[in-house]
C-alpha cells in the first residue's frame, strides 16, 4: 500500500467558516466550547420521549428554516451537533446545507451520463440525446442500474460470502474462537438445500458454506440453487415466466455491469427487469442467506431489553465501538473483552473496565444477539450513521472497528483530533491513516485480542493526555429488541396463528416494515421515520424495523413496551397482552432477510403468495445502494415499497411508470414515492386495506 | 418482455433543427437530398489517400470552426454526414456539438457524485466535501472505478465466458456448425494450463473451456489460474508483492463494486490499485483468453489483402452487416451465406447474391480471419463505430446483427426509416423494436440460417418498396491485415529474432500499439489516430493496431504495403523486404490480448520483463469503458499508455499523480495524457528511447 496521505488537508484560509476540516483547528483545542444542554434545543435527560413527541408533531418542522435542529430528534445528536457546529468542524448536516446550494438538476433527475469520453452528456428539454444517441429513458435506467442496483447487490452478496467463509472457519479451526451455536438450524437449512445431513455438524457446516459459495460463484446461465431451495414456490414460477430467475450473483452483477457499457443495451425496461432479477439474487444469495449463516454462528435472537445512545459511553471505561454490518469479529471482541483476563488488563491500564458498544447496523445485530450471549462487556447500542462525527467529538471513543459499510470518510480527521483509534477489519474498506486487519476468520480470536490491545493503548493515551470528554447525558428508555422469525413465533406461543387471527379479526390491520437508513435531508434526519411509524401504530399496523430506522425507534422509545399506549386500541391490546412494543426491531438493514422469511412463513401459513399479504415496505429515509437493491427484492416479492427521498429517476417518465405501475401489473411489487409523512401513512393504510379486501378480510378500520 | 415502445419520440416542435430524430421526419421522405460528391468536402474516389494526407496535414484542422468536416477523414463518412445533416437527422457529430454547450465542468473533472440519496453532490474550490464527507480524491477515484473499470472488465470477461461456452458447444454439438480449427493450439494452451492433453480434441476442448469458466467464476480470494498459467513470471512476482494478483474476475468485479458503496472505502490509492488488479483480470480472464478461444474455433489469422469502406455495399446484393466484438455467430453466417444453397435463395429473392460485411471490431476480426476462411460471401470491412448512422442512411443495409458492444441507441430509428432489420444475438443487448436471438451456441448454424432468412425478407421489402439507395463510391486501397503473434512470427521466418535484430540495430526504434476507439471530439474523428501513426512510422516505429483505429488505418491506406514509402528509412526497408505495411492490424480492440502475447514472446526472447520493452501503448481516441480497463491492463504490464481525450479524473491531483507517476515507481506502467498529435509522437519516441537506453541499445535516431 502506498501511504494514504491524501485526506490530510492543510488548514484552509477560512478558519472561521462552518465547514472546515477538524484538523484545520487542532491548535484551537482548548478553545473548544464545552458542550451544554440548552433547553431550547435539547430536553432535560428525563423528558426525552415526551419532548420528541411534541417536537415532531408540527408540520413546520420540515422547512429549511431552522435546519438541521428542526429535524434532528435524537437529543444526544442535537447537543453534539451544536458543539461540533460551533467549533466550525465539517459535519454531515452542515455539508448538506452547503451541497443544497450546489446541486445539479440534471443529476437530481438522473439525466447526466459520465460513462464515455464523448461525454459527459446531459439531457434537457431541447437536447434530447447524449452524443452516442442515448435518450432520457435509457440514461436514467442505466444510471439506476450501475450507480445503485449492482453496487448494492454486490455488497450484500459479498457480506454473505464472507459469512459463509466464517462458518467454514468455525468448523475447521476451533482455535478461531468461533462457535456453531445453532447446529439444528444448520441442519434444517442444509436439509432444505438437499445436502446430506447425516454428517457431523462441522462437516455439514463446511458443506453448507461451500454450497452457498458455489451458488454465489455460479455462472449467470445456471439457475441459483439457493433461490430454488428457499424462495416461495409461486414466486419462483412467476420469476421463471418473466425471465427473472437469477444465476450466480457475482455473474449477475458482472453481466448487469456489462449491459451498462456505452452503446450496449438500449432498452430501459430490460434494465429495470434486470434490476428486479438482481433483487432476487440480493435476497437469496445475500440477505436471507447471510442472516441464516450468522444465526448459525451467533445464535437465534431472543427478545431482550437493552439501551441505546451516547449516554452509554463511560469516561472511565475503555470504550470500543464496532461499526459495520457483519458482527462476527465484533462478537468475539465482546466475548474476549468480557473475560476476567481482559477486564483485568483494562484495570491495569487505569480504566474501570472495557465496554463494547455497537454502532449502526452491526450494533443493531449485536443488541439483538445479546439475549443469546448476555456478555458482561456489552455496553449497548450507540446510534445511527448520521451520528458518527458527533460521537467521535465526545472524545470518549477509544477504538472504532469497522467493516462494510457506513463509516464516513471524515472519521479519520475526527479520529486524529479526538484520539480515536480506527481499525478496518475487511479488505473492501481502507481509509488513510487507519490500521487494518485482513479478513482471516480462522484466527478471529487472535484478531479480537489485537483489537482489544489497540483499545487499551488508545485509552492509556487518552488518560495520559488528560483529554476533555463530553458525553451527552442521554440514554434511551427500555429498548425491547431481539425479534426474528423464530422469536416472534415464540412470543406468539410457537405459531403464527395468533398473529394471523389478530389480522383476520382486524385488531391488527397489517404489517409495515420500516427499514433502511436515515438521511440528512430537510424533513428527515430521523423525523420522517418517527412520524410515519407513529401514524402506523396509531392505525393498528404492526411495525417491524431494521437498519438505522431501528436506532430511531430506540432513541424515540418506540421499542419500549410502554409505547403500546401510543398504538391504536387493537394493536395496543395485542402488545400489552404479549408484553411487546408496537415496533419489533429485527435489527439491521441486512436483517431484512429475516423479515422476508417471517413474511414467507406467514404467507405459507395462509397458503397465499407473498404479494397477497397485507404488508407494506417502507424506507422513509433511504440513503444508499443496498437500500435500492433491497427495494428491488421487495418488488420481486410482490410488495409495495415506499421510498423517500425522491430517487434520481424522475428524468424519465418511462422509468417512473415502470417502477411505480407496470411492475405491479406483472405480479411484482411497485415503488411509491411520497415525502409527506401523513400522506405516506395513508398510502400504507390504503394498500393494506386493498390487500385485506382481496383476501376477504374486514375492510373497516377500527377507529 | 414488455414491448419497448419507449424510444419512439413524437415529432419535436423544431423540425428544422439539425438534431431531431429521424422518425420525426418520416413524412419528408421524398425531400431527402440526393447525396453527391462535393469536391470541397470529399475527394474524387481515385484520390482518396493523397487527399487525406493533405487534409490532415494542417494544425488548423482542429479548431471548432468547420467542425465536424475538419476532423472526419473518411470520405464516405463525410459525404454521408452531409446528407444526414442536411436532412436534419440526429447524428453523432451534430449531437456532440450540442452537448458541448451543455457540459458540466464538475462531471468533466470527475467531481460529481450521484451514488446516494443525500446527493447528488459536487466538489468545488469552496465546497470541498460531499454530504457524506467524501473529498475530491475519493470521489474521482471511485467514479473512475464504478463508471469505467468495473464495467469494462466485466464486458471483456463476459465475452471470454461466452467464447468458452461456444468452444464447449463446438466440442459437444456437431450440429452447431462450429468447428475446432486449431486442435494443436488447444493442446498447447491446455498443456500450459496443466490439463491432461492426452484426451481427444473434443474432450480436451470441454476441459479447457470448463477450466476457463471455473477461473472466471472463482472467489476473489483464490488466485486466478489463468493468470498463474499465462502471465510473465516477473510480472506475477511483482503483482503478488503489491497485492494485485486477482482472483476470479466476476468476484473481483463484484468486490470492486462493493468498495464503491457510499461510506465504504475512502482510500483513493486503494481504488486505483484495485483498478490495476482488475486490469490483470481483464487480460487473463478476458482479452488474452477470448483471443485464444476464438482462434481455436476460427483459426489463426494469416496476412491477407482485403478492402474497407461503404463503397463495398452493393445495391443489388443482400447486404448483411455483422457488428459487435465476438464474430462466432457471424462467421457461421458468412459460411452459410457462401453456400450455393443460400446464394441460390438470394437470387430467387431477386438479388445478385448475399454478401456479409463486418463492422467495428467484429468486422476487424472477420477481415483478419478471412485469410483462413476465404469465404465467397465475405464482402469486406465496413467501418468504425462513428459511421453507423451514416451507414444506415445509405439505405443499402438489409440486416444488422449485433452483439456487445458499439451498436448506438439511435439505430432503431434509422432502421425504421431506412428499412434495416436489426437482430441482437446476445442477451446483454436489447433494443426497442428489434429482434433478438438467445445465445445458444449449440444451435448456432440454425441461428445463422434464421438471420439469413431475415436478411432476404428485408431485401425483398427494399426491392418491393423500390427504396432509394445512396452508396458513397469510396473503397479503401489494399488493406493487408491478419496479423497476430503467429503470423508476425511467420512473416519473419518463424522467429522473432529478425525483428529483434532490427530493433537492436535501430532500424526499427520500437513498437507502438495504437488501439481503441474513435471519438467525435474536436481534433479527433479519426484524424488524431492518423496523424500520430504517420508521425510514428516516419520515425521508424512499427505500429500495431486494433479496434476502430484499424478502420482508420485501413481507410487512410496505412495498412497498404505501399505505405512503407511513408515510413522512415529503417522501417521502410524492413517493410519493403518483407512486403508488409508499417502498420500491422491485429484486428479488434479485443485483439489486444494478441498484442500482449506478442510482447510477452518478444520479452521472453530477450529474457527481460515486459516493462523493459521499447514499447508504448496509445489509445489516441479512446471512447469507452473497455478501453479504460485495457489501459489498466497496460499499466499492470508495465507500459506507458497514452490516452486522449482527457479522462474525467482531473478533479483530483492525487488521482492524476498516482496514475501518471506513482504507478511507474512501483514497476507498473503509467498513463500519459496529451491532446496534440505532434507532442504525442514525441512522447512516444522519448519513451522508446528511454527503454532502448536502459537496454543498452543505440539511442541515436537514424534521422
Amino acid at each position: 500500500m502506498i501511504p494514504g496521505k491524501t485526506l490530510e488537508h492543510a488548514p484552509t484560509s477560512h478558519p472561521s467558516s462552518g465547514t472546515n476540516d477538524p484538523t484545520a483547528h487542532k491548535d484551537d483545542h482548548d478553545k473548544v466550547p464545552r458542550f451544554m444542554i440548552d433547553e431550547k434545543v435539547s430536553p432535560p435527560p428525563g423528558e426525552v420521549h415526551r419532548w420528541q413527541r411534541e417536537h415532531v408533531a408540527h408540520k413546520d418542522d420540515q422547512p429549511k428554516d431552522g435546519y438541521p435542529l428542526n429535524v434532528i430528534i435524537d437529543p444526544a445528536m442535537r447537543v453534539m451537533y451544536k458543539s461540533v457546529h460551533e467549533q466550525g468542524l465539517t459535519n454531515v448536516f452542515d455539508r448538506f446545507t452547503e451541497q443544497e446550494k450546489l446541486r445539479c438538476k440534471f443529476c437530481v433527475e438522473g439525466l447526466s451520463c459520465q460513462l464515455c469520453a464523448n461525454g459527459p452528456c446531459r439531457i434537457s428539454g431541447k437536447v434530447q440525446r447524449g452524443v452516442c444517441g442515448v435518450d432520457a429513458h435509457v440514461m436514467v435506467a442505466r444510471n439506476f442500474m450501475y450507480r445503485h442496483v449492482t453496487i448494492g447487490t454486490a455488497a450484500n452478496v459479498y457480506h454473505c460470502h464472507q459469512a459463509a467463509r466464517t462458518l467454514k472457519a468455525a468448523a475447521q479451526h476451533p482455535e478461531s474462537g468461533l462457535k456453531i451455536r445453532e447446529p439444528e438450524k444448520l441442519k434444517h437449512w442444509a436439509s432444505l438445500a438437499g445436502l446430506d445431513t447425516n454428517k457431523n455438524t462441522n462437516d455439514l457446516a463446511v458443506d453448507f458454506a461451500n454450497w452457498v459459495i458455489a451458488d454465489i460463484c455460479r455462472p449467470h446461465y445456471e439457475p441459483s440453487q439457493t433461490t430454488e431451495a428457499f424462495a416461495p414456490s409461486r414466486r419462483k414460477e412467476l420469476w421463471k415466466k418473466l425471465d427473472l430467475f437469477p444465476g450466480g450473483a457475482n455473474a449477475e452483477v458482472a453481466m448487469a455491469q456489462t449491459m451498462c457499457m456505452t452503446n450496449l443495451n438500449a432498452d430501459p425496461i430490460y434494465f429495470l427487469l434486470k434490476a428486479v432479477r438482481l433483487g432476487i439474487a440480493n435476497e437469496y444469495q445475500g440477505l436471507l442467506m447471510l442472516d441464516i449463516l450468522q444465526e448459525i454462528l451467533m445464535g437465534t435472537q431472543k427478545p431482550i431489553v437493552r439501551q441505546q445512545n451516547m449516554g452509554l459511553l463511560k469516561k472511565e471505561m475503555v470504550n470500543i465501538i464496532t461499526n459495520g454490518h457483519m458482527p462476527l469479529l465484533a462478537h468475539l471482541i465482546v466475548e474476549r473483552a468480557s473475560s476476567d483476563e481482559w477486564q483485568q488488563k483494562a484495570r491495569a491500564a487505569g480504566a474501570d473496565g472495557i465496554q463494547v458498544l455497537g454502532h449502526v447496523c452491526e450494533g443493531q445485530q449485536m443488541i439483538n444477539y445479546d439475549g443469546v450471549h448476555e456478555q458482561k462487556a456489552y455496553g449497548g447500542q450507540e446510534g445511527e450513521w448520521l451520528s458518527e462525527e458527533y460521537l467521535f467529538a465526545t472524545g470518549a471513543v477509544d477504538l472504532w472497528t469497522f467493516d462494510y459499510n457506513c463509516t464516513i470518510p471524515t472519521l479519520p480527521l475526527y479520529a486524529k483530533r479526538y484520539g480515536v483509534k480506527m481499525l478496518s477489519v475487511d479488505p473492501v474498506i481502507r481509509m488513510p491513516d487507519t490500521d487494518m486487519l485482513d479478513f482471516r476468520p480462522e484466527i478471529m480470536a487472535q484478531q479480537a485480542d489485537k483489537a482489544l490491545e489497540m483499545a487499551l493503548e488508545a485509552f492509556k493515551k487518552r488518560k495520559a493526555e488528560n483529554r476533555e470528554i463530553h458525553i451527552p447525558p442521554y440514554v434511551s428508555e427500555k429498548c425491547m429488541v431481539g425479534f426474528s422469525t423464530e422469536s416472534v413465533k415464540a412470543a406468539l406461543g410457537g405459531s403464527f396463528k395468533p398473529l394471523i387471527d389478530q389480522i383476520v379479526q382486524g385488531n391488527i390491520r397489517g404489517i409495515a416494515t420500516i427499514v433502511g437508513c436515515t438521511t440528512a435531508r430537510y424533513g428527515q434526519g430521523g423525523s420522517n421515520i418517527f412520524k410515519i411509524t407513529q401514524g402506523l401504530i396509531k392505525n393498528n399496523v404492526l411495525v417491524l424495523s431494521g437498519g438505522c430506522t431501528s436506532s430511531v425507534m430506540e432513541y424515540t422509545g418506540l421499542t419500549d413496551p410502554a409505547a403500546a399506549a401510543e398504538a391504536g386500541p387493537g394493536l395496543r391490546k395485542v402488545c400489552e397482552s404479549l408484553g411487546i412494543p408496537p415496533v419489533l426491531s429485527f435489527g439491521a438493514c441486512v436483517d431484512i432477510g429475516k423479515m422476508t422469511l417471517t413474511a414467507k412463513e406467514l404467507a405459507d401459513a395462509l397458503d397465499i403468495d407473498t404479494n397477497q399479504l397485507p404488508l407494506v415496505i417502507g424506507a422513509p429515509e433511504y440513503l444508499e445502494q443496498k437500500a435500492v437493491a433491497d427495494a428491488c427484492t421487495a418488488i420481486a416479492l410482490g410488495w409495495v415499497v415506499h421510498v423517500a427521498p425522491v430517487p434520481s429517476i424522475t428524468g424519465s417518465d418511462v422509468v417512473v411508470k415502470t417502477l411505480t405501475e407496470t411492475t405491479a401489473t406483472l405480479g411484482l411489487g411497485k415503488v411509491v414515492v411520497e415525502l409527506d409523512a401523513e400522506k405516506t401513512v395513508q398510502i400504507y393504510l390504503d394498500e393494506i386495506e386493498v390487500k385485506r379486501k382481496a383476501l376477504g378480510l374486514s375492510s373497516t378500520q377500527m377507529h
